[in-house]
Parts: structure tokens; sequence; C-alpha cells
């Protein structure tokens, strides 16, 4: 009998949750299973789990060579391409911290961030030599840089030390055997989206990547099978690829990676080729495929169901996929903090029987946490509220893949003493667990000390027939402090005036929460993940003058 | 930066994987959810997760102010019921140990087991009152009795410290909080079923049981929804009850707990009342079933699946399931000390297309196994076997919720440097990772130096019309050694001849595996879990002589 302190252990394995053995699993069991990606040079490539892995192992072992050792951090700067899933496997199988960038930030911030995490080595994709030369420089930690790409596609650059991908795995014989450590080893480094300011570094662990993956693909979150066909349109960039590096192999499903095609015809195009089952995206994308689709016609036989967080689905999304297409949406909610997955709005038992709008209704929540995931909604002395889907509070959780801290002890004063992590997001549940976010804490509205969702004023007005975008924010007032001011971007062609949008909102939201303006601009600003950016819009608007104020 | 040693480690929440949080997650998301149950005193008994939850923490306040304390090991001796679920439960969420004891063993059995465990208390049903009267005495370290009943049902007894659950319970205000401790404590003992010898002590994790029920519950295994209707027909005291006492709640599916009706008319009729949609028990069960609605007629219009495994399921049952009443059969192969799901035949792409013949084939293997289960074939001297879908060879595993060691360090040589536990079981592989036992290696018969699966022909007898149950042993042969020697059992008012067996056989297996003999007897010798007893059977036949030998 084994003992630890004075009690008595269970007598089970020793067995590391190690994120390389997930790669091992797919490609001894589903090794033949397809890997399909849009490459960044253009053809499509085909390769299989066994492949990857192969190729992984060849990667580990040069890396080992070059002097890569347990906890350091490398970069990527890719499209969801084949060659960036055995990036990741190479990187985690020596012990190492794949660190993923967001090209879509300003040079600069990339800069502060790899200096942030020091980065070691950076892969890239062709598409961002450009961009990499001005920061590069920036960046001493910067080592070596590897072009995502054979010897002939090598681009004339002025980078330093970088080298194809192919040349540099081809010099390894793959004859190596991955690192074994202890499970709460770093695997992995992700900035949050800077939504709400600048961005912060989560770091992941192997377990905590395992356990994320093991609940996410249980029946009621992804339910993914080995029969499934999964395409993250998600870029690995954003928010740990929403898990789908790791459930992906560990369910031997196949993967189909998009590559640098992001917009609806090559989505179209590739969803339908590729006879896609399941696929994930933040709502933009999938606003541009039913805008397609629209246009030139089109139909989605093999998809069975689609995947949309990141920001809150629009109704109209839900409808067109389910009554258009006869996709499944399953509405989901996570952050970078939680690996990311929070909850997911798969039917439980209880409301098996909504159809139509009342279904559309329960769908608009982000829905029900997974096993290891732990929920409460509080008010702002902590103490918890009820959940009878309309008291709103601070929503915060707990779990084995939730961050207990940023990246060099930034933001301290979201974790308390028991380990809860406040989300920033405002939220109510109902008494099944379904939550539905109502805003983040720092976009709501407080109108004469009672708060104002802001997101369910958008998601209303986004339903309007001329409304393309919507967005909601507070706006000085004399006597209530903040009243909300609605600001549209029409759809092309259309002309909504300000008393059509109240008009369609009369009836639907409670008096008090009408906003007391609507303006009508060209663009809403955008973060670098597609997420409404409140903050430039309220510094923007600032100074505007509410009729009724 | 968290640092372990000098490398970087993951800054993700410490929330150790402890079953107890299993039944908070089933009680907060799935309060509702029905637990039905037919009582030991007779009438169905209704409650739910948030039911289970509450009496659970009664029962472990009540534990803990008896003086339990982390690692005390309680007995049960019960049906499945809902009182069973909360006895594990109170004594998991007290850091005590779950020890489950068989009574089909003999009093001698139990009461060396008990001894051996050194169990502190005992839950009981009514079922085993006498039972326990003759073990109690023996076992010197039996402080309480518990019966899993309340007052008005309490029988007369022999037995001291004698209490009934409901009372014993009832004394709790329930005003508990669940113990915290490392994930790697004791939770749960169960005996292996002593087929091959003794049985053999194995010691679940709190670790271990949650990972092995993340794993069982995805799509490729038994794909639980919180829309399903589980039945765990196979005893919460066989190998752990094959995890649906975790894998329930994670899911919060609904649970129907058949107590101690296991004759095909109770398990028909809860079965259909209930709306069972997923079911789980080793074969002869499901023979009964089948037995029952054949005689009587019946329909199953609920059941989606059942999950047959302890012993090979014959291709009659998974014919007559699939064809007759379009319920899909899931073989599975386990182990006590596997927490004990090791493989499931769910159907891959690459065999998504078989039908008829060809698909009974495959489901005639045990499977594959689901990511946190690794797993080869060696020969004897642990060299690697192929995996070409015949060479069969020793069967060894690894993994987070396979054994480490027996209680009290028993079978060592079972477990060898690298970790890799032998099953004793013999199987080969096909390329997909399917693998299939032909043996287990006790009962392997030796011919000339080659191997012959004693499972494989007795499958192939099972198929034949007059044929009830058939077993396959080898006898001393002064030639080839050992020869087999068929041993059947004819269905009720049949009676085939020895001719007609072989006929029956020959074509379908090589020449050289023919038995050399087939004898009829009455009785095939069981043991508690319902497995043939080849070591009584071959005691038996010792002094057999062959007509070849
Ligand atoms: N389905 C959804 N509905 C509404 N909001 C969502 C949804 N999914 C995600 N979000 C929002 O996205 C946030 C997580 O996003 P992410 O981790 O990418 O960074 P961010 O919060 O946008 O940026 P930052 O934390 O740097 O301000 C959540 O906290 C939530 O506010
Ligand atoms: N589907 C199956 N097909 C064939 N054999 C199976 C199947 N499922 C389980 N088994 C057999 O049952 C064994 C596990 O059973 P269990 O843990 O209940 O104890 P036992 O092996 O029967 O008894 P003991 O280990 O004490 O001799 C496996 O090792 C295997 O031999
Ligand atoms: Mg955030
Ligand atoms: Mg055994």
């Amino acid at each position: 009998m084994k003992n630890k302190g004075d009690h008595m252990l269970g007598m089970m394995q020793e067995w590391p949750l190690l994120c390389h053995k997930v790669i091992d699993h797919a490609a001894i069991y589903h090794g033949k299973r397809e890997i399909v990606s849009r490459s960044v040079e253009g053809p499509f490539h085909r390769t299989d789990y066994a492949g990857i892995r192969e190729r992984s192992l060849k990667l580990a072992q040069r890396l080992d060579r070059d002097g890569c050792r347990l906890g350091d951090r490398i970069a990527t700067m890719a499209w969801n391409t084949w060659r960036h899933l055995e990036t990741w496997y190479g990187v985690l199988g020596i012990g190492a911290v794949y660190h993923t960038l967001n090209p879509r930030l300003f040079p600069d911030q990339i800069a502060w961030i790899m200096n942030d995490a020091e980065d070691k080595m950076l892969f890239v994709d062709l598409t961002f030599i450009k961009l990499v030369e001005m920061i590069a420089p920036k960046v001493p930690s910067l080592e070596r840089i590897v072009v995502l790409t054979d010897d002939a596609h090598m681009p004339e650059t002025s980078l330093k030390n970088v080298v194809s991908y192919e040349s540099y795995i081809a010099e390894a014989d793959g004859d190596f055997a991955w690192a074994e450590f202890d499970e709460r080893t770093a695997a992995g480094m992700c900035y949050t989206s800077g939504t709400t300011g600048d961005p912060k570094g989560v770091v992941y662990s192997h377990r905590s990547n395992v356990l994320h993956a093991m609940a996410a693909m249980q029946p009621d979150m992804l339910n993914l099978a080995s029969r499934d066909r999964l395409m993250p349109v998600v870029p690995l960039f954003h928010a740990n690829g929403w898990s789908t590096a790791f459930s992906g192999p560990m369910t031997g499903c196949a993967m189909i990676m998009p590559g640098a095609g992001m917009d609806g015809a090559s989505i179209y195009e590739i969803l339908t080729q590729e006879k896609v089952t399941i696929t994930a995206a933040v709502p933009t994308v999938w606003l541009m495929l039913l805008q397609h689709m629209e246009k030139h016609g089109g139909k989605l036989p093999d998809l069975s169901r689609v995947v949309i967080g990141g920001s809150a689905c629009p109704q109209a999304i839900t409808k067109a996929f389910q009554d258009d297409y006869g996709v499944d949406v399953i509405h989901a909610w996570g952050m970078t903090e939680m690996s990311p997955l929070g909850t997911l709005c798969s039917i439980k038992p209880e409301y098996s029987h909504l159809e139509g709008q009342e279904k559309l209704d329960l769908q608009a929540k982000q829905g029900h946490p997974p096993f290891t995931v732990e929920m409460k909604i509080t008010d702002d002395e902590n103490i918890e509220l009820p959940w009878d889907a309309k008291t709103f509070g601070r929503l915060k959780v707990r779990g084995p893949a939730v961050s207990s801290s940023y990246y060099k002890g930034r933001g301290a004063e979201q974790f308390d003493a028991e380990g809860w992590f406040d989300t920033g997001d405002v939220a109510h549940v109902d008494s099944y667990g379904y939550m539905q976010i109502t805003d983040r804490a720092k976009d709501v509205i407080k109108s004469g000390g009672e708060w104002i969702s802001s997101i369910e004023i958008e998601n209303l007005a986004v339903g309007h027939p001329d409304v393309a975008e919507a967005a909601v924010i507070g706006v000085a007032h004399p006597k209530w402090d903040e009243r909300p001011l609605l600001v549209i971007v029409a759809k092309e062609g259309r002309s909504p005036d300000k008393q059509s949008i109240l008009d369609f909102l009369d009836g639907k939201i409670a008096k008090w929460w009408m906003p007391d303006d609507v303006i009508f601009i060209d663009e809403i600003p955008h973060t670098a993940t597609g997420k409404i950016q409140k903050t430039t819009l309220r510094e923007t608007l600032k100074d505007y003058q509410l009729p009724t104020g």
C-alpha cells in the first residue's frame, strides 16, 4: 500500500497528462485519418495523423539539437495548416511552449507581446514575412525564424537567421522520443484579444490542455466522433484554437485546415469539397459565408453543426443556418483564460421540446458548462445571485483549465482567495444552468443605478432588415449618469432612419432600456479577433450630446 | 511565473480531480434529472441528482461524526439503487474508500476479502442479511452495519451494531462540506472476479475514476448525453460498476437502477417502462432478456444501444438485438484493474460501410481504446507483435486508470519496469487498432507448440441452433501436449450429437483447431460474475481420455 502523508493512496499508474500523448493516440488508432489543408502556397495538401506525428517528431528532434529546452517559448504566426499543427506538437514534445501570435494586431503590439514572452524562435507563414521584417529587429530574444514553406517558395527577405520549415526538419531523421515531464509544465501561451485593454498573457499547462480537450469532445459539448470531419476556421492563434488542435486528434476525427482562405467563397468551397461535418468560428466568419451563399446559391449537405462563439451569435445567423441550410448552431462562450471553452448551448432534455422562436431564444444563450467548469454569478460585493434567468451579475469561474494568474502577475484583482476567476463578463443564469452574457462589466450601462445590457439591445437591433451591425454604448447623462446610445452600420444600399430602428425595438425591451439616440456610421471599429472595440467607440463618442441630455 | 525545478509551469488552477465534484456537477446542472430505482423493498422509487447529493452529504456528515477518516474502507453489499449510489458519494466525500462486495461469492471468500481490506463498516441490502449474519462474526474490523432500508423494513437479525440507512442519515442535517484532498487519494476498492484464481484487490484513486469517466462518456465510447436514460444492469459490485456511477452523473443523464430484478421479465419491464436509451451488462443477462422476449413477445422502441462485455459477446446476441429489435450492440472489454473500460467496439469511418455478416464479424471484436488507454501485444519474451488481425499475443496496457499494483503487493509479476500491465488476456489487433480477445493466457491451448484460441471455437459453437453454452479446454495429449475438448450444454429440449456439432464447425476454423472430442454436460460452472469457470472445468475433466490420445 502506497502512502502519502498518513492516508491511503489509489494504486493506479502514474501517467501524466501530456499533450504529445494525444498525437500518439491519433497516430496509432486513427493513423490514416485525413488532415487536409489549403496551403498558403495555394494547392490543397493532404496528410494524416501518422504523417503529422512523424514530422512533429523530426521537428522536436531538430529543436532539441538546436538547444531548445523545457519552458522555452516558441512563437508561431500562422494560419491553420498541417505545418502549424506539426509545429505545436513538435514544440510540445520537448516541453517547450508554443506561443501563438495574432497577426492582425499592430506590429508594435506584437513586438511588445513577443518581448514580454521572450520568444526564442518564430515559425511564420509566407503571408506575414513583411510584417515580421518590421517586428523582428525589435525582439532581441529571437534567435531564429522558420518560414512554414519549402525552399522553392522561400521569399526574398531582410530577415536574419531564417530557414524554410521543410529544410529545417529535413535534417532530422525522426528517431527521437518525446520528453517526459510533470503534467503541470507550461505547454502554450496565448494573449487575450485586447478588447478591453492590453492583451494579457495566459499560460496553459499540459494538464489543462488535455483535461480541457477531454471535456470539450463529449456529447453535450462539441460531440466529436472519429466519423466527424472537423474544420477549425477559428485560427489556432485565437484563444488556444478553441481546443481543436487537441480535441480533434484525441477523437481521431478528420481535420480540414482552411489556411489563409477566410472569405465566404473560400470557406464555402472547402466546406463542401471536403465534406466538413462540424466547424467553428466567430460570428463574422459565418456572416460572410451566409452572404456568399445568399448571393451565389449553395447548399451544405454534409455539415451537421457549426459552433459559434467569441462574441454573441446574432439570432439571424442561427436562424439562417438552421432554417435555410439544415445545420444546427451550437452557441459557445469561452475566453483565452479558460483554454478557452466555458459553456456550450447544447439542448438538455428539459428543453428538447422547444421549436421555432422559443428554440432560437434558448440558443441565444451561451449555454451550460461541462464537468470541470464551475460557474457562479455575484454582485459587486461577491454575494452569489440567484439563477432565475434575469438577475445578472459578475460571472466567475473555476476549474483545472482556468487561469490561476496572468503572465508576470498582471490582473491579480481578477483572482480571489477561493480560486474564483472574475471573467469580466456580466451574465444571468437560468434554473437549468444555461448562462447568458448580457455584457462585459466594462461595457455595462448604468442608468440611474440600474444596469442595462448593451448586448441584448445589439442582438435585437441586428434583427432589423436594414441593419448590418450594431453597438450600444453608455453616454454621459446629467440626470441618469449614463444612457444608451445605439450606433448602427446600415446594410449595403440601405438607409434606415432613427425612428424605424426605435419602432423595431419598441415592445421588445423595457421602456427604460430604449436608446436615447441612434446614430449611423460607416464602420464600427473591430479588434484583431473581429470583436467590436467599444473602448475606441467610446473614446470617439465621448463628447456626444444626447438629445435628452 | 511559477517554477518547479528550473522550468516554467502552466498558470492554471489547482483543481483536483475528486469524485464528489462529479455529483456536485450533476446536482447543479442536472439537478432535476430522474434517478429511478426498483427498490429492494418492492416499489419503484424516484429521486434526482439534487436529492442524491443532499442525502450523500448527510451520510458524509454522519460518517465523519462517527469517526470515519480518510482512507477508511467502507464495504457495500448491495444492488444498484439510489441508496447504493448515495453511499458511494457519501463515502467518497469524506475521503473514505468504497469497497464493493460481490454477494455471489462464497461466504468464506467474502470474509477473506473483508479481512484483507479491513473493512470498518458495511452497507448492506435486505437481500443479504442472512449471508452477512454468517460473515460478520469472522470480520473483527467491522464496527457497524447499516441496512439499506428504513426502520419499518428492518429485519429480525442476530447482527450487532446494526441500524437502518434512513435512521442513520436522519441524524445529520446535511450542513456539511466535502473534504478536499489530493486527487491520488484512494477512492474505491474492488476485487477481481476470481475467474483464474483468488480475487485480487484493486484500489482506484479519485483521479483515476474521474479521468476514466471522462474517457468513457465520449462519442466513440459510451456516447453518453444528458438526453440519455442509462440503466446499469451491471452491478456496482462488478468491476467498479463499469464507471456508470461516475460517467452517468458527469453527463447528467437520467439513471435507471434495476435493483434486485435481474431476470428477463424484470429487466424487460423496467427497460420499457422507464424508456431506457442505453444499458450495459454481461452477455448472460442479455440472453435471459432475449429468451424472455422470444417467449412473451416485446419490443424495445426507446433503447438505442446496449453495451455488452465482461466476457465475449456471442454473435447470436448481437444479431438478435440489431436485426430483431433495432438496438445497436457495443461490445466492450475491460477488467477490474482498468477501472474497468479498456476498449469499445464503436465503428470508425474505415468500417462504417460494413453491413450484415461483415459488420457482425467486426462487432465480435472487443474494439479500440479511448485516449488514456495504451495497448500492445507481445510474445512471451516481451517482443511486440504486429497488428495484422491474426498474430496473437499477451495483451498489455498502460494508463492513468490502470492498476500500478494489486493491494498488498500481490501479482507483482503482472507489472513491468516500463509500467505495462499484463492483462492475462491473449489477443490480436487489426491495423485500425481493433483488438480481439482470443483467450485468457491461462486458458490458451498449446497444441504442438502452436496456440489454439478457445474463445473463437466457443463463439462458433454457440451459433449451433441446439447449443446453449460451450466451453473449450485443453486436455493432455501424448503427441500434441494438449488438444481441445469441446464441452456443450444443450438448449432445453434439444439433444444435438457430437457429429452435428463437428459438422457445424467444419470449414469455419482451421482443421488442426477442430476439437478432438465433444462432450455434453448439464451445467457449466460459473463464477460470481457469471463467467465460465474453466479452472473448475479443467479440474473436473483432468483425467478425461481423448479418443485420439
Ligand atoms: N458567445 C459569446 N457571447 C458573448 N460574448 C462572448 C462569447 N464568447 C466569447 N465572448 C466574449 O469574449 C471574451 C473572451 O475573449 P478573448 O479571450 O478572445 O479576449 P477578450 O476578452 O475579447 O479581450 P481582453 O480580455 O484582452 O479584453 C469573453 O470574456 C466574452 O466577453
Ligand atoms: N468483451 C470481452 N470479451 C472477452 N473477454 C472479456 C470481455 N470483457 C472482459 N473479458 C474478460 O474479463 C476479464 C476481466 O474480468 P474481471 O476483472 O471481472 O475479473 P476476471 O479476470 O474474470 O477474474 P480474475 O482476474 O480474478 O481471474 C478480462 O481480463 C477478460 O478476460
Ligand atoms: Mg477578456
Ligand atoms: Mg482478471
